[in-house]
């Protein structure tokens, strides 16, 4: 082969790369512009109201197109639920950044959390699809453990500093604010499409954590 | 018409209607019958996944039996929930008959609440059918109102004693209270079929309420 021919087929090797390359984002933009869609659906519509042609249509896709990403509308939704529990640390990494005292960090990541559960429709379709999961023949990972955990660590560090008064311990108290976390969210969906969710959770913030300044 | 006619006569009529009304008392006792077994199998299964033949089948009775008194599907979910909002006030009505301090009251009655979503398949088929309340084409009371209703009274109450200490209106409060309620039985339901509830009911009054005597 002369160094002219090995130069050529490098080229083309390149182009050949780049192109393989620019079909995989795009494959990735599709996959991405279907789960945008079913996260849409299913927020809006639940699991067991939405078919694959629904979704489909709200992505401007054909089916088949959907189907050459997902499975089946099972598919959809796990990859729904994973991206909700992928989008939540990100959602609130500022507040643990920020070095602020751990009980204000807790009020922090629950004021942002919710306004990812007023805004953001993965985050939306993920707890409607939690709670619909007897419906989905598909292993979801299991509800409200993480965020537990890492409302837990914080109370900890706060309990270490002294700044927990109370007789609960600090998992106690993790309980007690997921839940009441989890159980505004869910009124203030069915009541107003989470309008009030801001001002549900400052209150929840002011009755569990009232000296957590 | 002789004394002696008009005697027999009285006695027919009231043969009759005694006949009239074991007839209605027994068609009342089938109705229940069915609405128990609606109950259950909505409370296991949930409205998508239960037809009117699972409910014939748990009552043991033919499916003809079960239309004479509901209509379809949706009748049976509007009544069991409707049956859950009779029960409700039933419930707690011994923790408002004790004349205890508010707070304390509130606490009786989140207590007295959570054993009866533990066992009253009646109140776990209410609470489900409510949380898949867009799959049911029926009319439903708006969920929380009443219980928060009832809450902010106490708390009312309490507040005009000077017993809640908060720069919260007793409004919030009743608000926290019932989002945490419904949480912590929501998560307890789907971590371990609510075999935690009362533990996590009262961590909910310790962080709430911690001067409540």
């Amino acid at each position: 082969m002369t160094s002219r021919q090995a130069a050529k087929n490098e080229r083309v090797g390149a182009t050949n790369a780049r192109g393989a390359l620019l079909k995989q984002e795009r494959a990735l933009q599709t996959r991405q512009t279907v789960l945008a869609a079913a996260a849409e659906m299913f927020a809006e519509q639940g699991f067991p109201a939405v078919t694959v042609m629904d979704v489909a249509q709200r992505a401007e896709m054909t089916k088949g197109a959907v189907y050459f990403h997902f499975t089946n509308k099972e598919a959809l939704a796990q990859a729904v639920v994973e991206e909700f529990y992928r989008r939540l640390p990100v959602i609130v990494a500022p507040a643990l950044e920020k070095d602020l005292p751990p009980l204000r960090a807790v009020a922090e990541v629950l004021h942002r959390t919710a306004l990812a559960f007023q805004d953001d429709r993965v985050i939306q379709a993920g707890a409607r699809l939690q709670i619909e999961r007897s419906y989905i023949g598909a292993e979801l990972p299991p509800p409200y453990t993480a965020f537990q955990a890492m409302i837990e660590e914080l109370l900890t560090q706060a309990n270490e500093e002294g700044a927990l008064h109370s007789r609960l311990s600090p998992d106690a108290y993790a309980r007690v604010l997921v839940a009441a976390f989890f159980g505004a969210q869910h009124i203030s969906w069915v009541q107003c499409n989470r309008r009030d969710i801001e001002d549900r959770v400052r209150e929840i913030v002011e009755a569990v954590l009232p000296d957590r300044v």
